[in-house]
């Protein structure tokens, strides 16, 4: 081990990439990223931020991409236990913040079980990105008072089985990560559990990167509004803190419109 | 304006610093410090971060400390509008996510009474800061869908008034910000409101700094537990998540043990 490096060899860092753009990875991720031998990323991590890898830092792709099939979560535990034990400094990237909807402890028991110490490094995740895009903030005094992160995604073939009276909490901000494919489903659902149909509703797509796309829309339309999305992952970030921009961000005037969309 | 500079004059930046860790700062919060004619800062900003600024910004430090007096929301106000409007770069760092918990929209509806352009840079929240301290994930399949975020910190003469039928989801994770002065309360009601005595908990303070202390703990043990604390600010994790940690970093042994203290 040299003594500068800031991971130890057969050591294994789940490091936390961020939305997508480059300068919002964190100070550590760099410094994890540039002292690895080997880097296993996800499909979600941007290729910015695979640019920031060394040449001769071999860099394996573990993740799956419209159509493509990817690895199987065994198949990549293995792969990163054959690494930490063979002595390589190893980072394993993945988009957003490890701990939330990260799936890192089926790789953490793996490495575990094998004796490999791992540690993790937080990321800025999707939620934190929108916001800051859109000028809003998630929490706001006297109006969302409470924060929840659900995801919408399932496994093939299981449907989303999601506590939707307890989602419908006009106190709060609702953020659903991969909840594109979902959103009419999750608007009928919360507007029967009694969330008002004007309840102002992000959809953000690609947070932070170039092609970021932010359509304000409200509940009863965010089915359609969904429809002008492309097709990567996407937030939405639903609840009345969601529709208090800040005057000069344009967003109070937009998001009683029905599904305008565009950039920043 | 200079071409390079990410600011322009005149503008004004709300920066998440993270949780404390300089290195737990994303590049372009380092960036836009750099960039800075004055930097406002509240008192959760560490002294690691406040080094990265130039000598030669100003620097005016905005928040409360133990006993001592904050500047007033108005004058905050105020201060950063006047730097602005003299077409300075205003950088005003705030401790973790400005999106989260960091009263952000108060600031920003001021900037934009005034006319003054505003744009908010994303932070670590302390949460991912304290998941990845502790080496958990705050969301697990089958365990914890759902995260839920809250904050115990009210005005002076309020009372602490949530949800807590709500709050008290054994399919959830619960993170409390500004949790420890309330914790005893905080685990009567949640379970008085059905959440299990056993429910796993943990308790960070001052999470990414040297001074870093973790207490594992569970419900009926938290109000004991919390005394060990100290002063700096501190999270509450609640869930089932929480004590799922893997083998190899001791969690697992220590989370059903009572009010267990140390460091990583």
């Amino acid at each position: 081990m040299t003594g500068a490096s800031p991971i130890a060899p057969g050591e294994v860092w789940l490091v936390g990439a961020g939305p997508g753009d480059p300068d919002l990875l964190t100070r550590k991720a760099e410094k994890l990223i540039r002292a690895a031998d080997i880097v296993f990323y996800d499909a979600l991590v941007g290729p910015g931020i695979l640019d920031l890898i060394p040449h001769g830092t071999e860099q394996v792709s573990v993740g799956k991409r419209a159509g493509r099939h990817s690895k199987d979560q065994d198949t990549i535990n293995d792969l990163i236990v054959r690494a930490a034990l063979a002595g390589r400094r190893v980072v394993r990237l993945k988009g957003g913040d490890p701990s939330i909807f990260g799936r890192s402890m089926e790789e953490m028991a793996a490495l575990a079980r094998h004796g490999v110490a791992a540690r993790i490094c937080p990321g800025i995740t999707a939620a934190s990105a929108a916001a800051a895009s859109a000028s809003i903030s998630l929490t706001l005094r006297g109006l969302a008072r409470k924060l929840l992160f659900v995801t919408a995604h399932v496994r093939e073939g299981e449907i989303l089985d999601l506590d939707w009276d307890a989602l419908a909490d006009p106190g709060a901000t609702l953020a659903v990560y991969m909840g594109k494919s979902s959103a009419g489903m999750i608007a009928r659902r919360l507007m029967a559990s009694g969330l008002a149909a004007a309840t102002p509703v992000l959809a953000i797509e690609n947070a932070s990167l170039p092609d970021e796309r932010i359509v304000r829309t409200r509940l009863d339309l965010l089915e359609i509004a969904a429809r002008a999305l492309g097709s990567g992952p996407a937030l939405l970030l639903i609840g009345d803190a969601v529709g208090a921009a800040s005057p000069i961000s344009g967003a109070s005037a937009a998001v009683r419109a029905p599904a305008r969309s565009g950039g920043r």
